[in-house]
This record gives C-alpha cells, sequence and structure tokens, in this order.
C-alpha cells in the first residue's frame, strides 16, 4: 500500500483519503463525485477542469489549459496526480449539483479482493499439498541385510514417515539402484497422494541427497477465450509464476459451440485437442523460464475448465453438449499420466482434472466452489461466474445446487451497437450531470474512447437510470432537453461521446435496444438465482455472502449491479470477488489434496438444474425484465428512494 | 485314457496292466523289469528280444530278427506296441533275476501329475478372474435424465450388478459415447478387478451390443532358457492354446550370471528387454492365432519369472543381484500397462508381474507356491523346483520358508562328460541285469543314445547304486567281472552304450567325476531342504506333502531320488508334479483375483534365507555327500536293504 493523503473536494466540501499517485479523477469517481470528461480521461476534449486551491498535484500542462491559468492553479483532473494534501474546487460548469450529492450515488463499491492462499489453508490445518517430497537416510546393505533397493525404501518410510501401503511406479524402480547409491543411501523421495482416502500413496520419484525443499506445481485454467497458468512451490505455497495466453483453439470459433460444430468434422477433435496443447505447453514453457524451474521438478499439474474444453483437450466426443438433452461424455476424469496427455512434463507428473457437474455448469465452476472453500463455509452463499452463461451455484456445507443461464453476450460486449471486450479505449467506467446531462466517460487504458465494454455498460445503465434519463423498461425520457438524447436509427440514444473527442470516426451512443439487450440478460442472471434459491425454499434475504468470479467480477460496480437489478440488494461487504475462480480452485488444489478429496463427494450432492426445465424460471425471467424488478419490495432500498422522489425516474 | 489289456510277464510270472498301444519295454520298464537294451529302445542293437507266448503284439520285423524265429513269436521289445492281452517270455540271456525281482526295484513312480484348474478354484469358491465382462441395458437419455454417458454407465453397474466406487478409464471415457447409441444404449463393459481388496474396480473397456462370453487373458513364464504363454479363457477356465519359444537372450549367456554381465554393458540393458519382448510378442502372436482371438480381446496379462528375467524384462538394473550382498532393485512389480512395456496387446491391457522373495528366489516360485494352493493348505509342504538353481519352499497356510541351492548344472546335464539336455537321443531311464551288468537304456525319441540327461542320471546312479556296483561314495567296485566296467581318463567308469549302438562316434560311459558331481548337486537340495526345515524346529519326516516343479521334476523316479538321497524318503502318493509352476501360477492367478490379492501378503510372511549364512547348511552338505546319506536313519527303508543284505552295497 503507498501513503495515504486527503483531497478536499470543493464546493461539495467532502474530504476523501486516497493513496499518492492517484489520478484526481479516478478519486473522485471513486466517491461518486461527478467531473465531466468526454475523452475517457485521455486528456484531449479538456472538460475536467478543475481549480488547486491548495496544495499541490503532479502533471504536465495541458495544451486546453492557457499558461496564465495554469499559474493560477487550473488544472484536468484526468491528468493530475494527487502527490499531497490538497484542495480542488470544481467548477459550475463541471458540477451541477443541486442540493448536494444523492445518497443513493454517495461512493463506489467494488468487491473485496479476496486471494484465498496457502495461510486460509494452514488456518484450517488443511495445507496438505497432493505431492510430497521425504528425504531418507538409509542404512547400507550387507549380507545380514540384502533386502531388495525397492524393500529399503519401503521400510525406510515406514521407520521415518509412518508411511504405509505404498506404490513404487516403474520409473522409479528403474532409477532406485544408481540413486541410492550415489550419495551414501541419501535419497528424497516424492509421495503422491491418493485423490481418495482410501487409495495409495504411490512413491513417484527418487533423486539422490537432499532435495525436500524443491517441490512444484502448476495449475492451469482452459478459458474457451483465454488459457492461464500459474507456477505454485508445494513447499512454501507461493505463485512464483503466472503466464496466460489466447487458446489456440480461438481462430475456430469463439464460444463453446462453434469449438464443438468444427471438431465433429473429420479430424477436428484431433486438431482441437492439438491446439489447446500448444497453448499450455507455452504457458508451462513460460512458467518454468519465469519461475527458473526445470520441467521435471514440475511434480502435479491440476486442470480446471468448462465442460465442452475439458472434452476437447481430453479428446472426447463432445457432440452431445451441444444437442438436448445436453449429455456430456462423463463429468468425472481420471487422474492422467501429464504425458500421456501431449503435456510437456516428467513422465510422473499426474495431471487432475476437476469434475463437472453437466454441459454447462463445468470443472471450472467446481473448482470454485472448492477452492473457495464455498463447500465448507457455514454462510449461505451465491457463488457467481458472469460471462456469456452465467453460471450460478449457491448453497453452504449443507447443499449445493447450481443453474447455467443464457445471460447473451451483452457483459462482453456483444448486441450491444458500440460493445467490446475489456481493452484499451472501452467506457469502463461513468457519471452524469444530473443539471448538463454531460457524461463522465472514463477508459480503459485512458485512451480515446472506441466503444463500451461489459463493466461500462452496467454503470452507464444503472446512472441513466439513477437520474431518471431511463425509465424502469429502460426507455429515454422524451423531455429531456440536451442534445446527447436524440433519435437513432435503433430508436432513442444517448450520446456518451461525440465523434471529435471519440477514438473512431462516428459519435459513440448507448440506444434502447442496447439497453434492452442489457436488461435482458441482468434478468437471466437474476431469474436464474431466485429460481434456483426458490427451488430449495429459501429466499433471496436469505443469502449471507456472495462471491463473484470471471473476468467481468472484478470489474462489477456492486452499486450499480443492485441498481439494475443484477444481483439482490446486499451489504457490499459481503461480496467477495475471486477473479478467476478456475484457476483459483487449480491452485487450491495443488496445496491441499484435501480439496481433491472432498471434490468427488462435492460433485456427486450438487443438485444441478436445467432452469429451461422449471416451470417457474420464465415468470421470474419476464418479472425481472425490469429496473430493477417488476417486484420492487425485492429491492427495497432502491424502492424507498423511488418513493422518496430521489432522482431514480417513477414513471 | 485308452482300454486297458494285459501283459504277462514269463518266467517272473507277472502280469501288469497297461494301455493299448504301449511299447512293450515301457511297460516292463514301468514295472521294473529288466530287458537288456543298449540302443535307447531304437530297435537297431537287437538285445530286446522276447518270445510272444498267447496273443499277439503289432510291429514290424525287425532286420534283427530271422523270419522263422519271427514266425515263432520272437520280437523286439522295444519296437512291440500292445494291443491285445498277450503273454511274454523273457529269454534267460535278457534277465538273470536270481530268485525274482528285489523289492527294492518294483515299480516305477513317478510324482502324480496335478493339473491345478477351474475346478480346483470352483470347489475352494475363488473362481474370480481378475477382469470380467458384464452387459448392461441401459434408459435412454431424456431431458429429464440427461446424466452423463459415463454416469449412466456407472450408475447401471451400480443398479443391475451392486458395483461401487467404480474408476472409468480415459480410453473408455474415449469410446463411450459411440458405444451407448450404437446398439440402443445396449454395452458389455469390461471390469477390471483391483489387486488389493481395497482398491477400486477400473471399467476399462466398452463394447456396443452383449460380450460376456468373450474375455481371454494370457499367462506368461519367462524362464531363463525357454519362454511359455498360455491363451486362457477366463469365462470356461480353459485353456485355449499353449506355446514356447527360446528366450531371444540366450545367445547373449545360458544363465542369468551371463545375462546380468550382458546388461551391464551399454545398450546391453535395452537389448535383453527388447528381445525378450519380441519373444514374448511372437508367442502372443502364435497363441492367437491357434485360439483364434482378436488381440483388443485380450484384458490381462500375467507375468511370472526368475528374479534376474523379471529385472531385465522390466529394465531394472540387475548388477547387484549377481554380487554380494544379491540385492535386487525391487521384489515388488506395480501394474503396469501392458504397451508401455513393449506388448503388442490392446492399451487397456493390464500386465501383473508376479512379486520375488530375493534375488534367487523369483516370481516364478512365488508363482508355483500361489498357483499349487500351497500357501492355503494344512499340509506341512516341500515345494521344489530343480534347474540350475533348486529353489525350496516349506511351510503351509501358517508359514512359508524358502531358500536356493546352487545344485550346480548336473540335472542339466552340465558337469557330466555325456550329460545333454533331455532332448532326443538322451538316456532318460536305466536299468541293469544284475547278473550280467548289461544295461537296459531308454532314449527320449527312441533314437540311438547320445548323452545322459538328467533324469537318467539320477536313474543311472541309483541303479548302480542298488545293484551295489557303486558304494557309499560313488566308487565303483573294482571286482565286478564285466568288461563294461573299466578304468578311464576320470577314473574308472561304465559304459553304457558301445560306439557301434551309439548315436556319436565314442562309447557313452559314465565316470566317477560324474557320479561325484551328481553327489555334490544331490547333497546340495538335500542339506537345503533339511537345514531349512531344521531352521524351523521340524524334521524332514514331518513332511506330509511335495510338490515337484519344472521340467527336470515330470521324468523324476522318486524311487530312484530317495535311494540316492536327493529327495527324503517319503510316500510316492503323496508327491505331486505341476509342471511347470511358473506358468502355472501365472494361469492361475488369471482366473482367481484372490490369488493376486493373496501374494503380497504371503510374499511378505514368507522368510528367505541365505543358506551360506547359515551355521548348520556346510555341516548338512557334507553330511549329504553320500549316497543316501552318512546318517543312513534318515532313509530307514534303504537302511533297512542294506541291513538285510540286498543288492545295495554295504561298504
Amino acid at each position: 500500500m503507498g501513503e495515504k493523503v486527503h483531497v478536499t473536494f470543493e464546493p461539495v466540501q467532502r474530504a476523501v483519503e486516497c493513496e499518492k499517485g492517484e489520478i484526481l479523477i479516478d478519486v473522485a469517481r471513486r466517491v461518486g463525485i461527478h467531473i465531466n470528461a468526454s475523452c475517457g480521461g485521455s486528456g484531449v476534449c479538456g472538460k475536467c477542469r478543475i481549480q488547486i486551491e491548495h496544495g499541490r498535484v503532479a502533471g504536465e500542462k495541458s495544451e486546453k489549459i492557457s499558461s496564465s491559468d495554469f499559474d493560477k492553479g487550473v488544472r484536468l483532473a484526468c491528468s493530475s496526480t494527487v502527490t499531497e494534501n490538497v484542495t480542488v474546487r470544481i467548477p459550475l460548469s463541471s458540477s451541477m449539483q443541486k442540493g448536494g450529492l444523492s445518497d443513493g450515488v454517495i461512493g463506489r463499491h467494488r468487491a473485496l479482493e479476496h486471494h484465498f492462499d496457502i495461510e486460509e489453508l494452514r488456518r484450517e490445518g488443511i495445507f496438505f499439498p497432493p505431492v510430497e517430497k521425504v528425504a531418507l537416510e538409509l542404512p547400507p546393505t550387507s549380507l545380514t541385510d540384502n533386502m531388495a533397493d525397492a524393500g529399503r525404501i519401503v521400510q525406510g518410510l515406514k521407520n521415518q514417515y509412518d508411511e504405509h501401503g505404498l506404490i513404487i511406479s516403474l520409473a522409479v524402480l528403474r532409477k532406485i539402484r544408481k540413486a541410492l547409491r550415489e550419495k551414501d543411501f541419501n535419497v528424497t523421495v516424492t509421495l503422491a497422494r491418493p485423490v481418495h482416502p482410501s487409495g495409495k500413496t504411490h512413491v513417484v520419484n527418487i533423486q539422490s541427497g537432499n532435495w525436500v525443499n524443491r517441490i512444484f506445481g502448476i495449475a492451469v485454467d482452459i478459458g474457451t477465450t483465454t488459457v492461464w497458468g500459474q507456477l505454485i512451490d508445494l513447499h512454501t505455497g507461493r505463485i512464483l509464476a503466472n503466464a496466460g495466453d489466447y487458446n489456440g483453439q480461438i481462430s475456430y470459433g469463439e464460444d463453446v459451440i462453434s469449438r464443438i460444430i468444427y471438431a465433429e468434422k473429420p479430424k477436428g477433435a484431433e486438431l482441437m485437442q492439438e491446439l489447446v496443447v500448444t497453448t499450455i505447453n507455452k504457458i508451462i514453457a513460460r512458467l518454468l523460464v519465469e519461475a527458473d524451474i526445470d520441467r521435471d521438478e514440475i511434480d502435479s499439474i491440476t486442470i480446471a475448465a468448462n465442460t465442452t474444453m475439458t472434452h476437447l483437450f481430453l479428446s472426447l466426443e463432445p457432440h452431445n453438449i451441444r444437442r438436448a438433452p445436453y449429455v456430456p461424455v462423463s463429468t468425472f476424469f481420471p487422474p492422467i499420466r501429464a504425458t500421456d496427455l501431449g503435456l510437456q512434463l516428467s513422465s510422473h507428473a499426474i495431471a487432475l482434472l476437476y469434475p463437472a457437474i453437466s454441459s454447462y455448469v463445468g470443472g471450472d465452476i467446481v473448482a470454485g466452489v472448492m477452492g473457495s472453500g464455498m463447500y465448507r463455509t457455514n454462510k449461505l452463499t451465491l457463488y457467481i461466474d458472469i460471462g456469456t452463461n452465467a453460471e450460478i451455484v449457491i448453497g453452504s456445507r449443507e447443499w449445493l445446487v447450481c443453474a447455467a443461464c443464457s445471460a447473451g453476450p451483452a457483459f462482453e460486449g456483444g448486441g450491444i451497437t458500440f460493445g467490446m471486450r475489456a481493452a484499451d479505449g472501452a467506457i469502463t467506467d461513468f457519471g452524469i450531470d444530473p443539471g448538463t446531462f454531460e457524461p463522465m466517460n472514463i477508459t480503459i487504458g485512458r485512451k480515446p474512447p472506441v466503444g463500451i465494454c461489459g463493466s461500462g455498460l452496467l454503470i452507464i445503465v444503472a446512472a441513466l437510470f439513477e437520474k431518471g434519463i431511463i425509465d424502469q423498461r429502460g426507455r429515454f425520457r422524451r423531455d429531456v432537453a440536451t442534445p446527447r438524447i436524440r433519435e437513432g436509427k435503433s430508436g432513442f440514444e444517448y450520446v456518451l461521446v461525440w465523434q471529435d473527442e471519440a477514438g473512431i470516426d462516428s459519435d459513440i451512443a448507448i440506444n434502447e435496444v442496447d439497453i434492452s439487450n442489457f436488461i435482458r440478460a441482468k434478468a437471466a442472471i437474476y431469474a436464474g438465482v431466485k429460481t434456483l434459491i426458490e427451488e430449495v425454499g429459501l429466499s433471496v434475504s436469505d443469502l449471507e455472502q456472495i462471491i463473484l468470479a470471471g473476468a467481468f467480477g472484478s470489474y462489477i460496480d456492486l452499486d450499480s449491479a443492485m441498481t439494475v437489478g443484477l444481483l439482490p440488494e446486499f451489504d457490499p461487504g459481503r461480496v467477495l470477488y475471486v477473479g478467476n475462480g478456475s484457476l483459483m480452485g487449480a491452485r487450491m488444489s495443488e496445496l491441499s489434496n484435501h480439496i481433491r478429496q472432498d471434490v468427488v463427494e462435492v460433485v456427486q450432492r450438487m443438485t444441478s438444474f436445467e432452469l429451461s426445465e422449471v416451470a417457474n424460471f420464465k415468470e421470474q425471467y419476464v418479472a425481472s425484465l425490469f429496473l430493477p424488478h417488476t417486484d420492487i419490495s425485492l429491492f427495497p432500498k432502491i424502492g424507498m428512494r423511488l418513493n422518496n422522489g430521489e432522482s431514480v425516474d417513477k414513471s
């Protein structure tokens, strides 16, 4: 954490703590103070002029500011870095607050980033990697003690470590004679623990001398778009390297359905398998270089992926995943020698794949549930991973239910006129001046705006709704006096960025069709959550914790998500963000064999619902096609603000 | 069994039951009636003339018999086939019995051939092959039942066969989708049972339709000289094909030591492995052709071999097997995918290797102990496999002890002037006329004699001793009036075959050095047995059963073996011969998973003795360097005959 300083905003008399090095406009945005900004914070529109009253900020002079203004302390908020305590006045033209800020928009809440790690496992007493190295000092052979070399190892493990019922692999038997005699019967053996507690421990490697501190594992998440890997020190639990790359399959289709279609072609499945293995091998190679570890030192690899990715990786026929009644080949996968799958690892490394629940609730979700400890918690938890499909798991240590809902691609920028993936120039944060209706656009990378990404879309819709610019159905008020609201090709729209400030050759706007697509997406998710929880006889108000996973989850503005009815109204302090839940779960499996052991039982008791087969779901979905919901009693805070005549539109 | 007829021998008035088709000289030999025969029964010496008195025998006229003699019923015993009841007179020149036959040589006793087989297992309730096929009729998929294909199989196995905790291999997962849908969800799955009862059953294959009756296994014995294989129908337990071939390693040394020395050379180990794998693959190919079975239909293979052969087959370093303190790499071997060893079988076939006890008591012996059921018997049993090394196991279900003794190569024809392996022309049976000292030589294949094989050597020494021609030290009586006893290059010798009746260009004789080598060999074995049994506080008279294994065991004349003191005096009715005990054990493992499961525990409680390290052994060995033994009280019957002034020499 950096050093803390304070920024005092005038005339609203708000003192905000921030870190040295933060950009002024981000500090304002974070606490919901509006400053006009059209260019995404790239410094070209010059609209975010502010006046420094006390103290100083860092940053070069913009050409939008005259030298005399600069000397008087005028700056652009998007180009000023906080370095000390400072007082900043927002000019009236930039802040048309009438009677101060609405309560509803004070502050921004992101989910608390939660890094499940070795400390968590240590506290729970389950830090227990699936592979372990132990050192043995064995007596030399003699005529009165001429037990076989392998027997000597077994005896040593029994005497020194109370290990029983061991199986020594052929590869180890082939090395054992030399290894024992190279350093006077001092060796290190690698033990691979069984997935089932009833199983046997395997001796999978032997080295002469003492190497107990060097034991490593790899965790991999095979995403449809991106494959991620982590190299983990299994002795300390630390992550030594991270690497990610596009899934090599991506040129054969962006989503799982198109991959399946390709795999059904002659030689298609082989190609799909090869491509993803090549990607993983590239990642492994990068991890090894980054961490400076030998390939042979990797003793274990855990892989999590959605059901289709898992099928393609293992060369299982994915055909029926895309056809009713959506039957995968398998949801459980046996331990497999990594080299048998084409992975470039030592011959003794075993690959474990996370089991899946169904065709559309895959091992990536199971990994999140296992790795986050959700399956061990007493709190009634909603785990949600939002992408094209949103996967939902609800439950606790007692029971777990799950479902996949087709949210459509809105959250990934699909079906939105100016939608795009989260990349440079994507509007990711937004505010609106309720007096002038001027926007405050913040883009990724502070580049001139080129489109709207999922997190931006959520905030834009929430802000338009908050300020009464769109109604509960997502329709624009026709009576707002601003050229930014106009009738376009797809009905009414709000112009976020005029062409001259945009990074593309047109205005950037959001229209009613876009908003309608967004509402359908959020409705599918909310209806999924509500249907699922009601199927087990509870209601959304019973939830005690929400865990967000997936790339989208890290950017999600919780207040906006609740304002639009994407998530139930909830204390933001009880929302955790776990990032890539799939990778996290794979890593946690590398750190705790308990998780590997528990997963079989967890998956078996996890009840999966096909939402399309649940009578109630359609009704719930239709009821959710409002902002935030037709049943406003589900969103009491928003309901109160609607009733109190705040800026939320009452139509 | 053929039809029974009787042969009555005159003048001894002995009626003998035999089968139609038996050769007359064999019938006589079997009951100890002497008929001179020099040419091994090949029909060239003409010495075995007999007179048919009643009835007829089949066989062409020999040129050694004149037409008039032939018409009078004169025949050669070695060229006459019994076809009906017949009375045969042995002329005085051929039979110089004085006062009838000695009691000591009435009849010949071979060990009872015992074929351990499926009926035995059925009686004991342990016919339970390690792989099994079961048919499943599964419900088709639907939206209300869209369980994964693999889950459907697991569910079916649970519901229809009460199978639990199954693991489905990757290879099966890859086939499962098509297999299920090809015949309306009717499939056959192959279940591989765990070696340990606590382990899991694996589903290793899936086929559409019903194939439960087609399930096969292979048993292999890797002998140092010869490799044997059997193809077994695991549904019926029947042996469908047999095949054997020289171990391809043989051109790199005849014994295990020379193979180890070769394996220590650069690339030597790889070559040894390749050669034996090639041999096994040839045998597998022949078995498949003979039984008309597809390679993919073989679901299991069990291999037994001595410790060196096992090491070479698995590419384990055999170096220390031949160096004190004789430490093998391992005595236990994990289950290994057959294809990983280079065996040409289906990818799902698992190879199981019999565990060994030590460097010189190998998996071949363990296989015999397991397969013969010795480890389950209440009878105190001596199991003995005689070759260059004799491996001895003593015990019962309660305890087992074992040792290897270096008998030297005498029983395989080594170190004997005219010694040879059991092949055509080898003298394998022998008698001596106590009056004329003329021999009765019977050869393998009834070819003119070319040498003496192990079983012949035993009978020759026993007969020379019985008739008082050699003394207890194996020295020839100097006063016997026959040109057949003479002083040769290596001391006194007895001429078995004169050159003109031999298949080689010299006389064939046995000399005192040969006899001395034989005595050392038999002494090592007897001393091993006696030492071992006394180490556990018992004596040889406590033995209740003897099991003979190995090629030599099938030819061994029990009376001769007891006369010379190779085996303890024992009721021949309690001596079983199991043939190739190693192959038999491998087959029994294919028929009963109980044996596979029990072997781990049996091997662990089997106490191995290094005889060279047991103080008592040397003493026992020296005491055994007599015929039958210095302590004649150990051989009361022989002792009685010695005392009764029978033909056994008393010097």
